[in-house]
């Protein structure tokens, strides 16, 4: 129990880093847990979308898609031409001593690899929980964005998370609230 | 498609949201975006423990449970004693015109029940988040989390909350990379 | 003096709370309390433009307007399409015990009703001070404002409040000062 | 009205500048705006306590003791000691074609001279706003406010703060709330 | 050694300062400290392009030059016509007891003075910090620099500073990295 | 003039990088850019005990020595486990077309190499900037800085690094301003 304890604070840290691509987009931030909770959140639309897939695994797979963030920080792309990040390493040290720590590290192989269609899916829920967020600062008036949007959008890789894309693009970040305050506000 | 990113920019919402308790502690913050992550990763090392669960489910209630407050706001259990909140009317409003909105429904309905095995771990990982932040905050050495903790501890209700608050509670915040750190520091 | 004491620190919650319109607007931030020192402020004004209102009151009305927030927390108009407060439960809680809570709560009563004169620009104040927000907003480049403007104009009831808002939205949030650094950095 | 809506924004920039004092001591923060609110709200507490005084004018005091800050900062006391401002033509500035600007210079000029029963209270206020800070951030378990609050508590004037400072120091920042949660949360 | 440490402990307090003309500007922030650092790295590059002048002094000149700001606090434009610090009693109280306390008090009179070679280059320097500020904002789409850029731009008095601003204001904020991320991210 | 405007965005945005050693500390915060400026101040006090020192080169080396860290990122002791960073792509990639890239090649090199006794005490600065951030936490009445603090002051090779280090141990972090705002308060 104590090394899932430790785990558990471990997993806590995502709430302290912020997402570094912010830093480089000017405008915006979150959290790395922040975006962990956007990401699966957008992987259980999915699975809803697509009932022949496993959804527990999909769910999972985003949980622990950047748990060796905590250990390694928050690599964004520009980082990434410079940093080699010994992952390996960093879920062995995570999981070293958890009775279920193989299967953590299982997902996250699973994750990096890219290849089952729950990986597939989880992969393009991460660049979809940018691609809100993008919308969401372009709405707001922000320019950045523009620039940023047809090269996350390009990274997409399923048919459901580009149709999911284009959803978003096409949607007012307040257009689930904003209608109905209008009415109520002035009643016919 | 269309609801559907209007669901997406809803559960959004919960990262702009502070947790409304930390006013009251006076110290420490957190998202209720990043109050979902933490309360579904504990329900993935729950789920880790309970093969027998289902772990999709366990995931999900997770993952839904504070979805209303998108439209509701955060309220802490001061807010509780004054404040009525029809989230049936919010959760209509937010499922109306979705597909899968009947399963968002069902999840939440079972969430609030607390009967299923299911739903009664999902209803202790939410706790255990809240017993997380204040060992963290604990550790640092703020007075308020001393009164709150036995409180918290005492909504329980599950052996595997109460083994991992038990954990929580006997382990040391940053246990989880201070030894190894102290070793690479000073190699013997 | 027991019972001022817990009132103070009481009103002294609502420095901790964030206005919940902004997480809906996208951007801005400020503290209830810092509003409610905008509506007390632009109470003051309508004050000397108002000999015949009873001064006192008017300020009291403003500064007390929000008080049971801090029970109840910030609820926006979404939020109050699903959320029904008991405002008399919590006014009653705040004021228990309290010499002079029967004052605090007629004048929390008197606001709500909003038939007075002075209840009448109190209700006004309030919504100027987001105005103020909202144009602040706009000149500084954002988009969400312009939507927001039309609804919020449309609360108003009082001519002053009317007079107000025109003055305020013809006004660059810089012009009380901007000319004069001119004249300073550049002299003839 | 041109100069009203720039009185307006005038104010509005007390909402951007944090109280200094509190750089100084090392935890916590507040902006002006915040800390006016704080004041203008104690002196509607103590125009309970003082039927005899004119309450219209204790808080309006309160309302504007701040203002000259939108031009010239917040000083605090280690300030005070360097730098010497010209409050006389900030005012001065600031009222300048404004119909009701001569009652803000006199309340101003009322409030720095500290001699009538309002401005004394008002002075008393602008104090008890910083010993509730104070108290606050010492029961959370900061080290700097047990050195500062002798100082401060010293610098009151009326019987009326001193009884008010005795409260503070003696009530729990959290007792408003804090039995009546434990009751709802154990029923006998 | 102790004088030296209470140096340290009031250059740090620079770090706690927010310049206050960006709560003028309306967006964006930066402590002092960050602006000293900013306009520290600006006179580094001005060194490399002069190799005539004394690195030493001019690193040294802008390291120093908001130090009094520490017990002054940070005056723009628009405080300044209203206060007047008196820097030399700062910098005596700063330096007194310092064995190479003359040495920082020669430091600041140089920089005010502004007539040394060195001078003049760390003076523009500290105009450049707020040019790549402004030219930031400004590209990510905040509308105030636009107003703010000619009257900073007119500060500037050497031919260095001029050319740097001119090259800074010709630049997107993200070009160093742009490009190269663009052509890792499609390879030909 | 364009790849030096290209160095001085890329030098900004460590303003922008927050040290991720307070994520694991707890508490505190501060960017990389404000380190820098306390480990360059520090190192203009080194430089006024040590005559005989290159001042310039030391005060350059620690200017630039995290300029790395906007293409990495700001790796603390825990991410050094798991990462491997090619500064020296990194730092290519910075100074490609600069005329003076080739400096600051040499002084990252003369940084990292710590051998020269200016880099020698860039490094302790380095060190101590951090020292002084965890003093100042410490007289706050935080509890991590306790455990840390020991290793921090182990990592120091000089014997000024030392001494100051001492310094700053035995200094109350208000200690500069205290005793003299105590002696305005209450004059004799």
């Amino acid at each position: 129990m104590k090394r899932i304890a430790d785990l558990l604070f471990e997993a806590r840290m995502l709430k302290e880093i912020p997402r570094s691509g912010f830093h480089f987009l000017g405008v915006g931030r979150e959290s790395v847990a922040e975006h962990v909770y956007s990401t699966t959140f957008i992987a259980f639309v999915m699975m809803q979308l697509h009932p022949e897939i496993d959804g527990r695994t999909l769910l999972s797979l985003c949980l622990v898609h950047d748990l060796p963030e905590a250990r390694i920080g928050d690599l964004n792309s520009v980082h990434k031409a410079y940093v080699t990040a010994d992952e390996g390493r960093a879920v062995a040290d995570l999981v070293q001593g958890l009775a279920f720590g193989g299967r953590i590290r299982e997902l996250i192989a699973e994750y990096n690899a890219g290849i089952s269609p729950e990986a597939r899916l989880a992969r393009d829920a991460d660049q979809l929980a940018l691609i809100l967020e993008l919308k969401d600062l372009d709405d707001i008036g922000h320019h950045p964005p523009q620039s940023w949007l047809p090269h996350v959008l390009g990274r997409l890789q399923t048919e459901t998370g580009k149709a999911l894309a284009a959803a978003i693009m096409s949607t007012r970040r307040d257009a689930w609230w904003w209608q109905a305050a209008l009415s109520r506000e002035k009643p016919a």
